[in-house]
């Protein structure tokens, strides 16, 4: 399984928001996320980076700036 | 391995630009990648979307704006 795992830095601190993410599609100033086992979620957040080797996603909140 | 190939949408068409992608990183209107292989390339393109299950990682270029 090559999915990866979605987490959300807030406050320096990195929190898990998806497990298996497959879909990563950015939408206006949300980004959408779906995993594999069919969860959806809309974030006010974008991409910060990702390790897809360390199966990695990290998104940044938006809203903040 | 679990890293995807990116590709950028040109004129309806996609082109693959990178296999073995693990790093992606927004970097103003620019795209940063890097592969397993060590290959680098910043690109005036931004994540349309992504579907890790198929290694698929789907850019489009930000200057046709």
């Amino acid at each position: 399984m090559c999915e990866a795992n979605a987490y959300l830095l807030q406050d320096d601190r990195e929190e898990l928001i998806m497990e298996g993410v497959d879909v990563l599609e950015p939408q206006g100033d949300q980004i959408y996320l779906r995993s594999i086992f069919g969860e959806q979620k809309f974030l006010h957040a974008r991409l910060k980076t990702t390790s897809l080797l360390e199966h990695k996603i990290l998104l940044e909140t938006t809203t903040s700036d």
